[in-house]
């Protein structure tokens, strides 16, 4: 049996346990709340990962670029949002894949980019299925829910003949909430504004059949989803330090560490090195406007427990600097000797993944298993 | 000819004119002191940059890891030196790589490590070549060139057949200076403390040849390398918006950019969103604490002129808010239509350049080249 004994660092591992629960903990939370639940695969890029959020009941995908939903598409899955602004020069690409059977919704927030995916759908004899964002929290994207703009759209696409598929909004402010009564409010105001704006489409006679609301904070906060159809999220798959923050998760939920080796020392300030550097973490410090500053992320044992005070205070490259989070610790080179082994948890698990050009899935007995995740464009 | 006009963005973008005049500027000045110089190749980890680094004078190459290493040597680059602290579980790789012919020199910076790197040489029968790290200003790894640990080393590796080949130091610190003044102290500083590390192994009787220094500032900023016999450096040969806070390069050296795309704006906020989010420009926030914070960049035409006063402010993982520096453009939806393509000039060039698998060489005629690069471990 390979286990990560095996492992030369730094590495992703992807505890599949708490993964699975994670997954059905969402997933249980939408069959409670009556919606139909889109992951956003953008968290991971790992197909493994995804088919574990199909077999869970999660109907389509969400995507954060065509390749993405190139990659998906080709692995089986058809029903897929992709969940940016359509910039007019891709609407080929979006085309291709949609001739090859995709059934890829394409999403817009402007007149000028209606106008311009209409006039190509029609160019191309092809009913482009579009959805219109809704800004719900001015934290982004989107049409206002309440101005004139988001009829001007739907009736350019509709009357183009394009099919308008619904509505969606993301309350990305969620992010920046840390008690369950803020965030109760934010995900009850991207629910009110967003069955608004379809609403209001309807009511001028043009169709709206989905309302499509989420975050992973916001997800998991709201108390009832009455007129939305279905909720997106992603990072909730693996959790990670500001989700911990925000209050959504416990440190013992979140499923991607860094494995990394202790590789010198400065005793004096009770420093520990480790070969998990930025290239490791990413450069994400989403915890740093929390409550709780972890640094480049959060110091644990080789087989998962955290070491409470240690952070991975800085980062190069290809080394980190791990030390207490208060004070010094006089003894750092015997606690932590070179060639050790550790753990290191994440602030941002999408931005820590995207790193790494594969995770290592640790099952239940400790067995290993190399799960290929794909970047670029 | 195929041009830029042909990417879909986000891509990263070398202006190859740029990148050959970084390059042949610090050559002339490692030769004008006299001293060899091997860059730092965890910039770029691309083939044909390093290639021009060697074909302008370049001996050698700096890896910061084995993996680079193995690339590099693959391409039929043999003097490697491999930058980060050795980890005795990592020696097999190393030893592979030499018994294939590299010219490995790996560093060491602790007794603990120099034992267990010269009980597993003499065990192979192998004499490794190995260079002791020293610390020149604090900010990460090395042993303090006065101490008794460096001499404790030295006699270690030695003492056990290990070939002893040189001192090397980062003063990693000068990435924090901003003034030629101060550069220039941080530079001697490196020198000094460098070639007095050296002096002392060679006054003990033990063998020194190399001494190495380096980071792009302090290469620059030197007035004299007396006693040094090889500078090293890396991000010098892109630039970036860091470098120009720190007064290493004007804006016009910057070699690497993103292209991205506008495709919407919130025109009462003064904002245009763009295809470049954190996923092509990295997390890195490396303007953040110096005298200019260019959020996650500087905003230039898709020519490459700077358009003064934009900048990329905030960043999702594929959406970028570009707004003014200062103040709201009340007219940004007609300044930056949607479709417009824009370059974005990073604040980090490693961070962002490992974002992409590829770069899109931009030649001097503007035919567009795709160079591959690599990332993992």
């Amino acid at each position: 049996m390979t286990t990560i004994a095996a492992l030369d660092t730094p590495a992703a591992l992807v505890d599949v346990g708490r993964m699975q629960d994670n997954i059905a903990r969402m997933q249980a939370r939408m069959n409670e709340l009556g919606v139909r639940f889109r992951p956003h695969v953008k968290t991971s890029k790992c197909l493994p990962v995804v088919q574990a959020q199909m077999a869970a009941g999660a109907q389509g995908i969400t995507v954060s670029t065509l390749k993405e939903a190139g990659q998906f598409f080709d692995a089986g899955i058809r029903d897929i949002l992709y969940a940016v602004s359509m910039a007019p020069a891709r609407l080929p690409q979006a085309l291709a894949l949609r001739r090859r059977g995709c059934e890829l919704k394409i999403i817009t927030d402007s007149v000028g980019a209606a106008e311009a995916i209409a006039s190509f759908g029609q160019a191309q004899g092809e009913g482009l299925e579009v959805w219109i964002e809704i800004d719900a929290d001015g934290h982004r994207s989107g049409i206002p829910p309440e101005g004139e703009a988001l009829l001007a759209v739907g009736r350019i696409l509709h009357g183009a003949g394009m099919r308008l598929g619904g509505v969606m909004a993301h309350a990305g402010s969620s992010y920046d909430c840390s008690d369950p009564e803020a965030l109760q409010r934010v995900a009850e105001q991207e629910r009110r504004l967003t069955v608004q704006a379809a609403e209001r489409l309807r009511a001028a006679g043009l169709p709206c059949p989905a309302v499509s609301v989420g975050s992973t904070p916001t997800a998991l906060a709201a108390t009832h989803l009455e007129g939305v159809t279905e909720v997106r999220a992603g990072v909730y798959v693996f959790f990670d330090l500001v989700m911990h923050n925000v209050g959504v998760c416990k440190v013992e939920d979140i499923a991607l560490s860094v494995l990394t080796t202790v590789i010198g020392h400065q005793e004096e300030k009770g420093w520990a090195i480790v070969d998990a550097g930025w290239m490791a973490m990413s450069r994400d410090r989403g915890t740093q406007k929390q409550q709780r500053d972890f640094g480049y992320g959060l110091v644990c044992t080789e087989s998962g427990e955290p070491i409470a005070g240690y952070v991975l205070g800085s980062a190069n490259q290809e080394h980190g600097i791990l030390h207490r989070a208060d004070g010094v610790d006089d003894d750092i080179a015997r606690r932590f000797p070179i060639g050790t082994r550790l753990r290191i948890l994440p602030n941002h698990a999408c931005a820590t993944g995207a790193q790494h050009p594969v995770y290592q899935a640790v099952g239940a007995d400790g067995e290993i298993e190399a799960w290929p995740r794909f970047y670029g464009w």
